[in-house]
């Protein structure tokens, strides 16, 4: 019989051991891919092309190797011919080879692999679930790193190590995404890109079948490139351990958790997706919240709330100063941000009286919401002096900005120095600024002149969203995770 | 003493002449800009150069004239001047001269007057209030239709007549528009386009100092041109009467409303905008429930609702076949229409039949929620197939199909013959389906040529939308509306 703690022990090691595992697979050196073919375009191929290791092929269908060979990758018969160790295989084979090619990977000590066959237990015949229980008993006797079945595996920008040739290969991005789709973690990984934000390592998945979310959680709680966790969840397996895990890990980074199978069709289509029997939702929401971790509804929320982590300068106060450029807008930046909990003060007394000197107050107010009457884009000190008034003021915590590009366009179009000298004047306010602060670009119908101005801001460090809504809800929930660590 | 019936009969005249009234105004053949010039770049007279009648300035200040005179527009010394009867006046001159354009109108015999112009009771000083009192006065005694003040006024597409150069001159418009912003006015005329909707007549009314929101509803209920009314509501003066009148208006005509300063700071934000009280904002709710209106909290929702409206054959029915492109779409196309409240029954055994024989179920899925795995994108006949077999399937009303251009925009710009088969076959779907249908096209990271299959299908008659959760709102919105018109 062993005690509690011996139990423990185990655990950790267990644990250990498996993190030393992940830590070879997740900074490959070498790659294999078993099984991609022209049908497919050699989609797995010409994704990893820009892998910085050795990247090989293994297929032995004579008529799908000369396209490999063109694309300049060489090819062979098996696993055990590649004449290096390898850290990571990708599996494209027919579901039925699959448990021939996990014993090769064990035969030949490879890392780990990642499965993007389907058809096992989330397609609901007997051989698909017999198939991923022979998969799970092999590599849970090896303890070889298994990721999926039923899953695109890993994007490791830094490194080069992509499932799609749209993803960005970029050093120095700092956000682990675990995710049991691929699409979600594709669509996560390039539409972060376009505001500037990479990731460490996105994991997808899939069916979750041997390594679950809490391995992948607790991997990423350690390592030293992750700054910030976002999930995409339709089900745990040991709900317990997760719990457990979430909250550890939450303590020490921003988690943002995603859950996919919210209402009872949701989960009917998680359960032909990955297998995955889904939680109670209110256990569910109860379990996430008190971890500490923050819960979103949607990839575009996801990425709000991630941008809203790493962009802004952190803080724990909820007194935002808010300026809009109409009155109308300043209605509904007043409406959004109270809903999502802030409060907007009036400003302190010698705010007022600056701002009063030169803000247009017919047609416009100098009171928080701020009405600045579009006049102000027009010239780039102003909207500088504004930024430092708020800045300075003792009762703001946070600033929300707006850029009326559906009202500015023309001019900008007239005189492209006007928007050159008020981007540079907003960036450089983002790096002086002692305060959390966003910039509010309605894509309207500019929606392409908007996105120009976003990339151009995002590329200067600054945090932009498209509506006030989705600021605001975005902010408040960083500036919550902000507050509540602070207590902590 | 008059009795009940004699009061209401002369508010039904009094309502009759100010229909005839606005009709003239709404519908004008002269207009004159009074006080337009060189530092706001002429916008006026610049906007309104498409109007279709005849257009006058009226200007006395010499500096300027030569200006206008470069446009091709006649200026005159005073209205009084102008050789034909003005219909609508446009008035852009500072507030102290207001009252004495005002008199003129009434002198000449002018339509009605839109002011433009702003620092009244919404500017919270004596002489703002006591101009706006004046111009109460005047208007009422004269029952001059007054627009406003601090408003943009009208535009009608089908007349050329514009507040900015960006709006369209469209003929067909069938939305009457009804705002106490000038910004949301513009931006709901400028988003609406880009969905290939028009308006009838916008109306951007600011302080609404004499005719207020009923009396738009109230013109617009009768209006042939109106099938849809909009409106952005800050507040309304006589509760009461507008509670009748969007009740009335409502049994015949869908009405869409979006309110402004639904927190306490929102109002603030109200009070000096448009100095509106707001109504509480539990009273408000009741009411545009109790009356059969559609509330909406944001201009895109505006725009989404109205397109529901608009677009898709209309239903009662909240059963609908979801068709997403990959497993990770089909579970959030499931939560976000469920929790929108559709039913998402299975399909009849027949439809999954004939689904079961062409769809691909390893990595997919036949069932309601469709999973198609992108593949049925390469294939128009197979996406007509699905479509028609979801249309002839007895237990469903309404159909969401997913277009992921994050995943085929690789494929379409190497073979853009196959995107205008997909446009064609969707576009010849919804021409022939006999139930409300809608593509959803998520832009991520695309959004340059999601927007473009966007227009192509808006311009073939599709509603799209961005997201499975605003198709979702939107839908539910519209089809609720249908269906407790088809219960009374």
């Amino acid at each position: 019989m062993t005690t509690a703690s011996e139990a423990n022990a185990t655990h950790d090691a267990v644990q250990t051991e498996l993190r030393q595992r992940l830590a070879r697979v997740l900074n490959p050196r070498c790659i294999a891919v078993v099984g991609d073919k022209q049908v497919r375009n050699y989609s797995w191929l010409k994704s990893l092309k820009p892998f910085t290791g050795s990247l090989y092929s293994v297929q032995v269908d004579e008529r799908e190797i000369p396209g490999i060979e063109e694309l300049g990758i060489k090819n062979f018969p098996a696993l055990a011919d590649i004449p290096e160790p390898i850290d990571f295989v990708v599996c494209a084979a027919p579901r039925t080879v699959t448990p021939h090619i996990v014993r090769d990977c064990i035969a030949v000590g490879a890392g780990g692999i990642a499965l993007f066959t389907s058809g096992f237990s989330e397609h609901g015949d007997d051989q698909g679930k017999q198939l991923e229980h022979e998969l799970i008993q092999l590599a849970r006797d090896a303890r070889l790193p298994l990721i999926g079945p039923n899953c695109m595996g890993l994007h490791i920008p830094r490194l080069g190590v992509c499932f799609s040739t749209d993803q960005p290969v970029q050093a120095g991005g700092d956000i682990a995404f675990i995710s049991q789709s691929g699409t979600h973690g594709l669509n996560f990984s390039l539409g972060a890109a376009l505001h500037g934000l990479y990731c460490s390592t996105l994991v997808s998945f899939g069916n979750g079948a041997v390594l679950e979310a809490a391995d992948y959680l607790d991997y990423f709680a350690d390592d030293d490139t992750t700054a910030v966790i976002g999930m995409y969840i339709e089900g745990v397996r040991d709900g317990p351990r997760f719990a457990r895990v979430l909250r550890d890990v939450a303590r020490r980074k921003p988690v943002v958790v995603w859950k996919g199978g919210q209402t009872e069709v949701g989960k009917r289509a998680t359960l032909s997706h990955t297998a995955s029997l889904t939680t109670n939702s209110r256990v569910w929401n109860a379990l996430v919240k008190q971890a500490g971790a923050i819960p979103v509804d949607s990839l575009d929320e996801m990425l709000d709330v991630v941008k809203a982590l790493r962009r802004p300068r952190p803080t724990t106060g909820r007194r935002i100063a808010l300026a809009a450029m109409t009155g109308g807008q300043s209605v509904v930046i007043a409406d959004d941000f109270a809903k999502a909990g802030f409060e907007i003060p009036l400003f302190s007394a010698a705010s007022s009286a600056r701002l009063r000197e030169f803000v247009n107050v017919i047609g416009g107010s100098a009171e928080n919401p701020l009405d600045l009457v579009n006049t102000v884009l027009y010239d780039a000190t102003a909207v500088r002096r504004v930024l430092d008034i708020l800045n300075e003021d003792p009762k703001i915590d946070a600033i929300a900005f707006e850029v009326s590009a559906y009202i500015m366009h023309g001019r900008w179009a007239r005189d492209p120095a006007l928007l050159e000298e008020l981007l540079d004047t907003v960036a450089a306010f983002n790096r002086a600024s002692t305060k959390t602060f966003a910039v509010i670009i309605y894509p309207g119908h500019v929606e392409a002149k908007a996105a120009d101005v976003r990339d151009a801001l995002q590329q200067r460090g600054v945090a932009t969203y498209p509506t006030f809504a989705r600021a605001a809800t975005a902010l408040a929930k960083a500036i919550a995770f902000q507050a509540a660590r602070a207590e902590s």
